[in-house]
């Protein structure tokens, strides 16, 4: 197993409101191509704790990254420092100065003389050029391992990880293909899912499972590294296909998808279109509906009715209803659907309303009850939830249930009576 | 200076789709009580890493903390190696042990056997007892140095920590207190602000100051330990004056509030209520006006009109209006704003039209271009903009111009014609 390490440097890295983030996509560049991560370190813009770091890191790993720390000023650090570690020398080379001035002319600048320090490179390293900004990164091999040194900004470290560092180590691990899988799982507990899927994943030990949960929807992940992708491939669609049986219609999606690509996708599939009348999720269903690009085509019209007045006025809402069930209701919830679906001339409507919180729960509705109300030609259904958590959860998961309703409703249709 | 480190524990924490996030949380806690944060590491379910991050971590550090690796499973490594790194044996107590019983008991459940192994606490240290799940933490002090071991599950971390670990390690860095601020500034590039206000923060050396862009806002973060509270508060008060003043009306808040919290007070403050017709950002501005509790009292009512139809019909637009030049226009966007605003009977009236793409741009009108249109009683007032970025990121920038767009227009209606 070829084995690395990623260095995070930067002290705005260790405060309150920053992380580093770079290391997630370096990790999934390195898994594609055979090599595992093993540890990750953020250290500040300190001299002796990166020296120890990168020190430890180069006896420990294969291949070992540094991300930022390449400004030209003082504070950063990060070339003398992997100079230092590795023993060697820094050197200057004319070329990279005669490039990052050329950069400068082209914004219509003169080059400061501080960016000079940025020219200077390992003795006997490769310099990466930097097609987004000043700084070059480095790559330096000595006895089978690799030091690599990239610049923090995302916009500078992506493309030269892509075009100057992935060729370099993409057949160290040897011949073998990664396959993944993101099987998306809405309307059931993470323990609920935990238990009817473990007796299947426990039986593919080669298979690497995390079951994680994410804000609205538990996402079960496979990877799975082998000599043959047919193989991997066979093996993983077997996998997914087991635990899709297992599961149910609670599986929205075996290939990653997101809830509302999914439902968009039936909707487009069949040609039909839907609306939104929204009370307690304000505008999150419609947003969520139209942040797929191409949505113009089946979502047509949203209400965001949060006063009583424009649920009548718009929705078609009774004062009746509103009088005797209140705005929190089934009956709320259904003439809100039936009454955006007839307005906007829509195959479905959907709606919500309910109590997001932090205020006015009761004990008979207290905060995190929610209707979601559905309406298409035969009719209207509601659905009563309690969900858990704070006001932004309780109305991301209210409007996750809303696009789930409305997909368990359409498969009903079709046929499959599963809900 | 208390020096600290924090290392996450969990093979899950070093794949693409997930990484530490407890340690902001941490860090903020730790910063309250002066302690710094020097070193951050992250690692897997793997014993001779774990060992020499621990060993390493309190060799350089006055306080460690882990976080994870408690669980019940073979997987679950952090106690034995903590035990281990300390040269100390593992201690069963059969308090923790009769706690999670009883625990289970309330739930309905037995307790599983295997759960016995969270009972094991360090020779000498003291338990943490977990009061939102199994495992125990536990803190070991030796010749000045802390190792403190929590759970990983962020609501079993943030109370154990808060109730229990904050109060051993308040002392620890002596008398002194901290103050932080967040300024926020829309409408103004990251570089065009530093320019402005490096030459302020230079002047405060004890001031640490980050200047960070945040998805559709840049934030000036302000953080200054000092001993006497009344001086610091004067300090942070003197700079964010400053700042304000050299930044003008693009300061939207000087104490961390976001866009929609700082609209939603000038509406609460004046007894004014607002409406929203939206069709690219399709229900994102009302949902961030919706977000903060108590928006009822002046958000009434949005419309998504996605279609051309629906901007017809519930808004009023005259097809002579999208004939003459199209949905994404100033027209257009003058004649939703009040559309809405008419048919809620709102002081104001906000909308949204443009192309978020990937498609549907134009020479003329490439992907990006988004007219923000305005309502109120005296007529109608539009901008158009040119926003970079991908559709999310599109969608999301345009909230926020609208948002900001309403401030500017109540700021120059009560009498400050800054915009």
């Amino acid at each position: 197993m070829i084995t690395s390490e990623i260095i995070a440097v930067g002290s705005e890295l260790l405060t309150p409101e920053k992380t580093d983030t770079n290391s997630l996509w370096l990790t999934e560049k390195l898994n594609e191509i055979g090599i595992e991560v093993m540890l990750k370190t953020i250290v500040g813009d300190d001299e002796p704790r990166l020296l120890e770091t990168i020190k430890d890191a180069l006896k420990r790993s294969d291949v070992v990254i540094t991300t930022g720390g390449l400004g030209p000023t003082e504070d950063d650090l990060t070339r003398q420092v992997s100079a230092k570690a590795v023993g060697r020398e820094l050197v200057f080379h004319k070329d990279l100065e005669d490039d990052m001035r050329e950069r400068f002319r082209r914004m219509g600048r003169e080059m400061p003389e501080i960016n000079r320090r940025q020219a200077y490179i390992i003795e006997g390293a490769d310099a990466l050029p930097n097609a987004n900004g000043s700084a070059p990164g480095l790559i330096f091999e000595e006895n089978g391992k690799f030091l690599i040194v990239l610049p923090g900004p995302p916009r500078e470290l992506k493309p030269m990880f892509t075009d100057l560092v992935l060729p370099r180590l993409k057949n160290l691990a040897g011949d073998f293909v990664v396959k993944r899988r993101i099987i998306g799982v809405s309307g059931m507990g993470e323990s609920a899912i935990d238990e009817l899927v473990a007796p299947i994943y426990t039986e593919y030990k080669d298979v690497r499972t995390s079951v994680l949960f994410n804000k609205t929807q538990v996402e079960i992940h496979l990877y799975l590294k082998a000599e043959n992708g047919d193989d991997a491939e066979a093996v993983l669609e077997e996998m997914t296909a087991r635990m899709a049986e297992a599961l149910g219609i609670a599986v929205f999606t075996t290939n990653g998808e997101t809830m509302e690509e999914v439902v968009g996708q039936m909707l487009l599939e069949r040609g039909q279109t839907v609306s939104t009348a929204e009370s307690c999720t304000g505008g999150l269903v419609g947003r969520r509906f139209t942040e797929v690009a191409g949505s113009s085509a089946y979502y047509m019209e949203g209400a965001i009715t949060y006063s009583n007045e424009a649920k009548m006025r718009t929705l078609g809402v009774s004062a009746d209803t509103l009088d005797a069930h209140g705005a929190v209701s089934s009956q709320t919830a259904e003439e809100m659907a039936a009454g955006i679906r007839e307005r906007a001339g829509t195959n479905y409507g959907i709606s919500t309303t309910g109590i997001a919180g932090p205020d006015g729960g009761s004990d008979e509705k207290p905060v995190g009850t929610v209707y979601i109300g559905y309406a298409d030609a035969n009719g209207t259904r509601s659905i009563r939830l309690n969900l858990p958590g704070d006001r932004y959860l309780v109305r991301w998961r209210a409007s996750q249930a809303a696009l789930d309703y409305l997909r368990r409703q359409m498969l009903k249709e079709g046929g499959r009576d599963k809900v």
